[in-house]
């Protein structure tokens, strides 16, 4: 491989540069948060010489194409470190100038409190919620190994990175990471390298207050190889590094023992964690560090030199891989167009093209509708990585003859997560952002609570991760209140970006795939019933192809007197309600609503030519919490939902009992159309 | 201490009744679940041996007084075993009679699918959700201690009992766990006991497919004492329990290696996990045990004799120990009278006659108002148990001279839980369903997303946990978007049960403080703000007791003729929209809404009273996601929020530049009010 030699010639001299390249880090650290007012010093100067390591002597990436598909990736975990890994982007030379540093946590910049991905180059994913990062990271190393076993060559290793990252006490002590980085151990991800800043402190005060784990110890436990480093001698952190290198089967975890805001007066207290040093204390820590006292954002010559070298040199390096990528087209074409195909995230064309059709006389449980769909389009789409959070037969995610990776054989398409749903969540944003892949993953509508702080994620990112629950009401039966979802549905509606689907039966199922999968920026949620339902005949009732717009009149009446609209299960209480109301000469229309989000999306004479704001008629059907639905049936309407706990049952008596029926909505379409005498006169100008 | 013996005279005559003990529950529990074709057999049936040993040799409790406050806790953690905790209650002699059993899962029985609080006697919590229970019962050790650090004398060990867990493969790999577990061995809780069972078999089949945890070294190094032990075998699953009873400064984690389904055709199988047997199987197990293949819900008398004895022993107990609760009383009157009153969660009398009051002319944050709150009751309330997710110095939730809890003095009144925003919020359900103690804990208001499965558990089970939530919106500032909330105040509020309190300002933080600290039979919600808001003059505005509504009127206005509905820090800007209507002779209500669910509890004339049916002209303001508003503003209404993700940069300019200002809500009530002449003429029959 063409590289240069950027390594100092003589031992001290490389320790003197590094020194001053980690004080240029914490003098941008604290000049950013002092300037801004606000923000996190003490990390950034604690683990500045860690990171100098990494960055300058490790980690592969070009600031020129922070895209590079087989750049390292980093992940700064303790995202309220962010000023560390701005001062890193902007001395590595990306395109992140000083300038953005000056405007630290300011409207409109490129330097937010925590790092955004999609807004600054080289920043690989969101964090500063803690325990994500570590967790997108298991997702990424996950990644790289997958595409690595299945586009790898004899002599074209073109899928070749490690994944490092920069982990904090709180990462640690979050329960995600528990979960992420057991399933890490167990699938040997031995390309994953985390730092952990040991700093021993917290921001209640000493972590010896709370957090008296033996971190190393406990990862091992998890099958991780782990080393303790004093994290202020670069040599050693240096050492360790080659050896989590050297590590290939296991993650690797280095304990670095640092002082938080190091080399201020406030050193080793939790003063430092979160707040400015003060004008005072800043002078103080740039006279200790040989940096003029009375100037901000002192960036020395050879500091910024130190750390463009690396990044130039891995522009060459990049070079080198586009070469290794030319022979491997010259070698294997169709594996070439593949692999940058999935890179961009496309599917290949013609994937819908035959989806699996249902009969009307066999009712079948949306969940079970989408296996088949899955059955169908899962071997048409290597891109895809499935996966359950160990509800596997529950929740019909495997596809026929679909493979399980595990750690002899990444190739496959398939996770086993285990029973950890958040972890499973944020290993998914990981895979997602790493590039390559698209994830899906399953669980119960119940856990989606467990699972929510990486959902959340995804729609901040706004990313194409897919999360699939079934089990999605009452109707679940037996399992009883502590699984029966109430409040989930309108709780993932209320997420920004995200397109919550809940299809009213196994045709708009197949059509709730196809538009989630042609969704490609942002997360969509598929919910799916337990319970077997009807098929809607669509001889008789309008197409399935209505989800696309998110809502769509299901069976209109002449001249509409009441609209009723419903979701998933309970558009077949619509859809009954309907017919006996007709018999009672009401007119009502019926309305199936499988995503808000799409719907409200729509252009104001699409969504007015469903809902005309003239009929203030209107009933929603939801079996759960009734929230959504007052924006769309108003004061003058009314809800037949669940605004309560469900009970354990069997599913057709929970829903009788809790007011889920036919009867119920007639009733309400009743009531609502009786109140319309009220004279609503006042309050009008 | 007076009890009998009940121990058989021979060691083989105590194997014999044992293993007949086990295979009554093996054989409730198969029945149980054939019967409502429904349910999980497995764990049940590998667990019976180890449950035989803790509940006939070990565990402390009075079947006639599930309540007896010092009787051991029991938690099945994996709930969905529960019928092995229904046959120990039956057979034990609770009040559970076995046609409760034969009614395992059915509508209004007290044997839910899931073992639930309140509802079923000599159930300590609702389990079902993993890691809940386990993460519960760190917190009714951590209130065993607690209360025994505080009232225990010599001589009389009143509080005085172990906390035993069963916990499953499920149980551990989820992230609560660690959070818990972690806290539980920092804080030294040797009276705390969990039995592991290790049966290698999860949903997706094997553990090995995604769990290759070495859970016990993972334990010891969180300072825990671990085991392994062969589930199967009484003898040392006795002397395991007692080893880890005979280890008091370190809590225990013991591994039974069990086979799921023990017994059945399936045992080892996932097969057995959450299905019934099969009546064939079902059959060929109870040929193996010995017992009649074609009868259901058989119990050998000896074997109830066996569990029954138990329970009476505990019945002695419990008389021996009223008998020494005498004698305390005698000796300490005072204390002994505290006790009784904690344990029925009373606060003394004028524990709030004197609470902060606030200057006008002083702007506080709310977060710090509640501190001065804090700072006046804590001290009058010994039940409180107050903590934070090492958030403390933020969320001002640690009042003046209040103790910490350390492993070395329990007494204290304040738990640093490190990291761990959900393990806190379990430990804290833990605590408040353990009884004499009130719980509260806080973090940022972005992590209840975090916290948010052991929130619902505390919904579900209708206790009054107290979860408080600091930097409440978008106006936190520069953390930026992973730390503003928008949409978790819609989200809490759809929890059933919660009330959610957003306080406008200092005055009506002391009246939220009162009114929760009142509320008994449900949790609450404290959601502050992070930045600094006017106090509202009283004088000129209604008094802030109207929080004890849920919402009233704070300023009215002349036959108005719309009304602006405001919470948390935006009731200003619904203040400061009303002068400027009034300017432009427009006459605007103000409504504070500090907690729409005690709102919606009131009487309809009182709601009426307050919004009107008739004035449709209505704007709510509040820095969040809308949906909650459209119930009260319908659709002629607007909501003044913030539907999309907040951004990085000083509180008061992200408040702006997302349209949160006075402005936009004199806008949008012009356009309410325009928008009046609009015919709604049609849908009125």
């Amino acid at each position: 491989m063409t590289t240069t030699s950027v390594t100092p010639t003589t031992t001290g001299e490389l320790a003197r540069l590094r020194q001053l390249a980690a004080n240029t880090i914490r003098g941008l650290a604290m000049d950013a948060v002092q300037k801004a007012n606000s923000g996190h010093p003490g990390l950034p100067m604690g683990m500045a010489d860690v990171a100098t390591v990494l960055w300058s002597r490790f980690l592969k990436f070009n600031p020129a194409d922070p895209k590079w598909p087989d750049r390292d990736r980093f992940v700064l975990s303790a995202g309220h470190g962010s000023m560390l890994l701005y001062s890193l982007l902007f001395l590595s030379g990306y395109d992140l100038p000083l300038d953005q540093l000056k405007q630290f946590r300011q409207w409109g910049s490129k330097t937010p409190g925590h790092p955004e991905y999609g807004l600054t180059p080289g920043v690989e994913t969101t964090t500063g919620p803690l325990g994500q990062g570590i967790s997108n990271a298991v997702g990424m190393a996950l990644a790289e190994r997958h595409l690595a076993a299945r586009f790898n060559r004899p002599d074209f290793n073109v899928v070749n990175h490690y994944t490092y990252v920069i982990a904090s006490d709180g990462d640690l002590m979050e329960g995600i990471s528990h979960e992420s980085c057991s399933l890490a151990g167990h699938l040997a991800l031995g390309k994953l390298i985390v730092m952990y800043d040991n700093n021993s402190i917290s921001i209640d005060g000493s972590t010896s207050l709370a957090f008296t784990d033996d971190t190393v110890a406990r990862f091992q436990a998890y099958g991780w190889h782990g080393q303790h480093v004093d994290g202020h001698d670069p040599v050693a952190v240096e050492a360790a590094i080659a050896a989590a290198q050297a590590e290939t089967e296991r993650p690797s975890i280095i304990a670095c023992k640092t002082h938080i805001g190091y080399g201020s007066p406030k050193q080793d207290t939790n003063k430092v964690h979160g707040e400015p040093l003060g004008e005072a204390d800043v002078r103080i820590t740039k006279e200790k560090f040989g940096f003029p006292p009375d100037q901000a954002f002192v960036v020395p010559e050879e500091a910024k030199e130190f750390f463009e070298q690396r990044g130039k040199d891995g522009g060459l390096r990049q070079k080198d891989w586009e070469k290794l990528m030319a022979g491997y087209a010259q070698a294997n074409p169709e594996l070439a167009k593949q692999f940058w195909s999935e890179l961009k995230g496309e599917s290949p064309a013609g994937w819908d093209s035959t989806m699996p059709s249902f009969p009307v006389d066999k009712p079948i449980a949306t969940r079970a509708a989408s296996g088949k769909v899955l059955d169908v389009i899962g071997p048409k789409l290597p891109i895809l990585i499935g996966g359950s959070a160990d509800l596997t037969p529950s929740v019909n995610t495997e596809w026929k003859g679909v493979r399980v990776i595990t750690p002899d054989d990444f190739s496959g398409q398939y996770v086993h997560y285990g029973v950890r749903e958040h972890g499973m969540g944020a290993i998914m944003n990981g895979l997602t952002v790493h590039g390559g892949v698209r994830a899906y993953g399953a669980t119960f509508l119940i856990f989606s609570d467990y699972e929510r702080p990486a959902i959340r994620l995804a729609a901040l990112m706004e990313i194409p991760t897919i999360f699939i629950f079934t089990h999605d009401s009452i109707g679940l039966g037996e399992d009883g209140p502590t699984h029966q979802p109430i409040e989930q549905l309108s709780s993932l509606r209320l997420i920004p970006h995200m397109a919550v689907f809940r299809p009213a039966d196994a045709t708009e199922t197949v059509e709730c795939w196809r538009t989630l999968l042609n969704r490609k920026h942002a997360p969509s949620t598929l919910v799916l019933t337990r319970q077997a339902l009807p098929i809607i005949d669509r001889t008789k009732y309008a197409p399935a192809s209505g989800v696309a717009q998110g809502g769509y009149i299901l069976k209109d009446a002449e001249n509409p007197q009441v609209i009723l609209i419903g979701t998933g299960s309970e558009v077949q209480l619509a859809l009954a309600a309907q017919e006996t109301l007709a018999k009672e000469n009401i007119r009502a229309r019926v309305v199936s609503m499988p995503c808000t989000r799409l719907f409200d999306d729509q252009p104001e004479a699409y969504r007015e030519s469903v809902l005309p704001r003239r009929i203030r008629a209107r009933v929603a059907v939801e079996a759960g919490a009734t929230m959504t639905w007052w924006d769309y049936v108003g004061l003058d309407g009314a809800v037949v939902g669940v605004d309560r706990f469900g009970a354990s049952a069997p599913g057709a008596i929970v829903m009788k009992e809790l007011g889920m029926t036919a009867d119920a909505v007639v009733a309400a379409a009743k009531k609502v159309l009786s109140k319309g005498s009220e004279p609503i006169t006042q309050g009008w100008s």
